[in-house]
């Protein structure tokens, strides 16, 4: 079925997104079109003004609207602890635990030889500036545990061990509440390692 | 977690949109904040341009960019075959078959009194416009085929049948391919009620 040219363009930068395939940025681009219109002039106006107004953190990395962001304007977070994650939305579910105090650095993707990501393309540099500073204790490294994330946490290990400043690993191991035999072997594998004593 | 102002209206306003969750909604902000800044502006002037140009055809209520609508300007079209359906999809999923060489009317809806739907509120006036020319010779009722859009159907033919012009519904039963087992006692009733003689 040919489209009227602007319904066709409309489903094809929706079926850009990822996860929408071309039949739910079909149901998508009709909801937009027989909505009343306010819902998609808002939600264009969203998409064009969080794209003006959202920036990175000149300090963290992290996508914020000001400068610095929250996180690292809060006086009360503690800067001699810094937790690098991959992403902002590693940041927001760390921020959902409420218990870690201290601030971030996000380094916008992980070491991939494949995909052609050195350490030129993360936002790495910037870590050294703060660093540079003296007043860090410790990085806690927060990529994921996965071939890329783990890859990464020992690169940047190895470089900042020698600065002087403690490197940690965020744990792996079972997660709440998951099944022993459901558990795959390497997961498991991490969880023996891992074990710690009961006080 | 308090995501920045911007970001926070663009998850809100992509939340709003069907089937997307608040967890994909994060998902579909950050890729559109991390993603080169053209996907973004593309996306959102997609949306306003579709907004802005796709009107309803003002012969059969199809959503189009020009008028009539392409299929209604088509010479080659049978204008005495007038095919009513509930939704602009339907029309597209219609067209993919290429077997029907009619015309369309798009209701824009089915009658829902639960939903406030009524005669009224669909797009009805038009069609008896349409008749009134003493051209059309078949009526093909297509809504879907569950409560509302029977109940559509049966209103249409009660409307539509003085008039003195033939009114069908489109035939209920199983889909091709599919296993009579698993089917469900109402389609497999409707299957075995509209058997055809095999010629």
């Amino acid at each position: 079925m040919r489209y009227a040219g602007a319904v066709a363009r409309l489903i094809g930068e929706l079926a850009r997104l990822p996860g929408i395939g071309s039949k739910t940025a079909q149901r998508l681009a009709f909801f937009l079109l027989s909505a009343p219109p306010e819902v998609a002039e808002n939600l264009s106006a969203a998409i064009r003004e969080a794209r003006i107004q959202v920036r990175r953190c000149s300090v963290c990395g992290n996508l914020t609207d000001r400068e610095p962001c929250a996180v690292c304007a809060d006086e009360t977070r503690d800067r001699a602890l810094i937790c690098v994650v991959q992403d902002p939305r590693d940041v927001a579910a760390i921020e959902k635990y409420r218990g870690f105090k201290g601030v971030y650095h996000v380094l916008h993707g992980a070491l991939s030889p494949l995909a052609g990501l050195g350490p030129e393309e993360l936002n790495i540099k910037s870590l050294l500036t703060r660093l540079a500073e003296g007043r860090v204790k410790e990085i806690i490294l927060a990529t994921n545990p996965d071939v890329e994330g783990d890859a990464t946490a020992l690169y940047l290990a190895r470089l900042l061990k020698p600065i002087g400043v403690t490197v940690t690993r965020i744990a792996h191991g079972l997660p709440v509440g998951a099944h022993l035999e459901y558990a795959d072997e390497i997961t498991l594998g991490k969880a023996i390692e891992g074990r710690r004593v009961i006080e």
